[in-house]
């Protein structure tokens, strides 16, 4: 069983807006249904100000679309629902439309943990338009938040360096799979390991965790609630210090810790959860490698962000363990990814040639690119220099000239000879999945690699270098070509977009 | 089934922190797992700087008490884990006690809707600390979450005043359930209607829809897609007006709103989603007025907020319809609410007398209020004009003087001819579920009935007035020891808290 339906008990057919299935009720009512589409599932902006983002969600995407399908109480509840004259929304006859209906598109997409840049297709759907339309909300939902999430540990293990990070936010997080998701994420974005122990059964991730400060207040005495603390679990000794004088707890750990020791056990560490944190385990530091614990942990932990966590290493603080709960699983900076599924193609028959959508905005950033979108990466010794989007009907010939996404009169050349990955692999064809399994280990680990592959200036959290995006220069000169169209269209009140 | 069952496959029980299946381990290994310990769930401060919070999610917590206990999965899980020596970190005998366990605590809670405020316990567990601990963090998660955005959505329709207010969230939720459960939450707070289908199904919550710009798109001219809609679906027509042209296509609905009107159909109103919001609505009422359409809602949607919509509002826009996703299910500017749950008495055995505790904190608003806390609320002439914390076992005879949470200077009188209600009720004793089996209905009518209990400033956005929430003397004499006491213990660096 997928990870997914390990976590829900309800068909997911009908985790999607209304109007998706009221316009496919119109699709299918005027026999619009088998036009076929490409939609494309992007974002338009770097969260948290980023220079980069971490494509995530895939797996639980895939799925979704594995299992796709509608169940009789699914039907039921539709066919229960009524219009403003009382009477049913949807006839019997797209109820059982909807009952034979099989997933039969095909799904290009970006693995898991590949980092990402604005308008890139993460997900690109062809098939009956019907499908693309009931699948949109809820694709929209899985890729949004993990990519989030993905994103915002990918740039707090980069603050960490070495340092592991523990995710801690279950009970601050949105809602139980809130939770679990963003515990999933959170590891393929960088995290060590989860607080989350329901993640752990069900991922297979990492699980780590001690003792709070109910543990301290239920002794009368802080030594006393260590010392119990360590003859019941030696194995899995971290000490939380701060519930009263926190040196002074360092020194009862390091008291307990030495009694772990004459046994032949070891201390892990110290957890600080409060106060100065640099000052702190500075001191805390010293009083351990005094004892003999150079090896045992600091972990802090206390409203941690990557911002706190890069400014406190740049103090000195002797922190090497990193707790993150809150600001991490709710993304709290930026809690939304303003993800977007957008119309690119479309034909009557699968004979016909793809006629070309854009959809029309003020604002130019927000015009959707047409066409069957590829995107390819160009390295140069290993190092990503260049992403360029082409429509794959059309290809790439050789080297190819870009137009730079964000300003029409900057352009780049990208040569044949050229190390380049196209990233957008086969996931889905006519409906069978023809992918890879995806694990969360494999998808860590390409984030954690792919890190590595871009320069340092687009990782940077403040005014992050661009990285060059462009589009293939005949995808470009179509989309131009639509907007023309379009806008005159739209000049004279008529609309053929 | 429960609500919480049908989203759910897997058992709840490990959706917890690691932390506290390992202090259960020490509770039970140094056998003061029979100690019986009182927690409250709380928080500190009204989220969104506002001046009410409306609590939430105690339906799911229910459903999750209710069904507690270890699956042979979950002990099959816990048994495979190991400490640094790489032996288990749980015996069998805790795997065996665990199989065993049968939740037994008695539970108090404020009914689902209750307008709260900071301090006050929304769950209150009475029990062995051992199952206290491994509650926590669940009920956090669920109580948290769900008191966020039924405080969101209660501020959102405060603002919206008389007009409905949907939830369109799903796409940019966190996570399929961070979703699901903000349906409710939203709709507990106040929302008429979510576009979520799966909370439809699932909470029997009303849901609308009708249809988007990739429908208007998939066309090759506006008025002929509103046309083929109202072909295929006359009973549930609100035409989406702002692909190419807004006034133009608010024209163009007009035009498909007459065919529909000869047919005996109604079109149900336009949607504007980008623009000028306030000056596009006056000029689509404008239209819609002159071709006969005054009962034709404008629903808007795009980005909005409660202060937007407040605003909106002030600038004479005619929207009467608001549709608010990301903002709403995500709670946008703050989008965790930092609820705690601390142990606030303890004792050996039943039979023994409690001995109440504190956590203290460097910041006085941070220190946790001991005893086994009731919360009565005061009202005068209907109208809600202060709430008393006092201690159940000590009780309230006749009138009660309180002291000021916020400034231990002021005081208030309560007399005890007054009208008063203790806000939390009996929910569980000794495991057994005894109080009402709630409904989301009831939910959403008691908060929007609360709503109107207080004064208009403590709903204010900007700067909300204070409302009175107090200790009642007796109980804040005790809290006033036993910080004295601990201060004293954490200057020795010693600790009885």
């Amino acid at each position: 069983m997928d990870t997914l339906s390990r976590i829900y008990r309800e068909n997911l057919a009908l985790a999607t807006d209304l109007y998706q299935l009221t316009m496919s009720y119109g699709y299918w009512k005027t026999g619009a249904h088998t036009k076929e589409a490409v939609f494309n599932l992007f974002f338009r902006r770097h969260p948290f100000q980023g220079g980069y983002t971490v494509a995530c969600g895939l797996n639980h995407a895939i799925g979704f679309l594995r299992d796709f399908h509608f169940e009789e109480s699914d039907l039921d509840y539709l066919g229960g629902l009524t219009g403003n004259d009382g009477r049913p929304l949807f006839e019997e006859g797209f109820l059982a439309y909807l009952r034979e209906l099989e997933f039969s598109c095909d799904v290009d997409a970006i693995p898991e943990g590949t980092i990402v840049f604005p308008h890139e297709p993460l997900l690109r759907i062809k098939g009956p338009i019907i499908q693309c339309q009931i699948l949109e909300t809820t694709l929209l939902c899985m890729m949004n938040f993990q990519t989030l999430i993905a994103t915002k540990a990918s740039r707090i293990a980069s603050a960490a360096g070495e340092d592991p990070v523990l995710e801690f936010g279950l009970r601050r997080a949105q809602g139980l799979d809130g939770a679990l998701t963003a515990s999933y994420s959170a590891y393929v974005g960088g995290c060590a390991a989860t607080s989350n122990v329901l993640a752990g059964k069900i991922f297979g991730i990492p699980v780590k965790g001690t003792h709070a400060h109910s543990w301290i207040m239920s002794f009368d005495d802080e030594l006393e609630a260590f010392q119990q603390y360590a003859e019941a679990m030696p194995n899995n000794c971290v000490f939380l210090v701060d519930t009263y004088d926190t040196l002074e707890g360092v020194k009862k750990a390091i008291h307990v810790g030495i009694w772990l020791r004459e046994r032949g056990h070891k201390m892990v560490g110290i957890r600080l959860d409060s106060g100065d944190l640099a000052r702190l385990s500075i001191a805390a530091r010293q009083l351990l490698d005094e004892a003999g614990f150079s090896d045992a942990a600091i972990v802090a932990s206390n409203d941690l962000n990557e911002k706190l966590v890069a400014e406190l290493k740049e103090q000195g603080c002797k922190i090497n363990v990193w707790g993150i709960g809150t600001k991490l699983v709710t993304a709290h900076d930026q809690p939304a990814l303003g993800g977007v599924y957008k119309l690119s193609a479309i034909r009557t028959s699968p004979e016909e040639p793809w006629r070309h959508r854009v959809k029309l905005s003020e604002q130019a950033i927000k015009v959707s690119n047409p066409g069957i979108q590829q995107v390819r990466r160009y390295f140069r010794d290993g190092v990503a220099v260049g992403d360029v989007l082409y429509d794959e009907e059309q290809g790439i010939d050789g080297g190819v000239e870009a137009v730079d996404q964000a300003d029409a009169e900057s352009r780049e050349r990208f040569g044949e000879a050229m190390e380049c990955e196209d990233l957008l692999k086969p996931v889905f064809r006519q409906g069978e999945f023809v992918g890879e399994a995806p694990s969360v280990e494999v998808s860590r680990e390409r984030a954690i690699a792919q890190r590595k592959q871009f320069d340092a200036s687009v990782r940077r959290f403040e005014d992050p270098a661009g990285y060059f995006v462009g589009l293939e220069e005949s995808l470009f000169a179509m989309k131009r070509r639509l907007i023309a169209e379009a806008s005159v269209q739209k000049a004279e009140g008529g609309g053929d977009a």
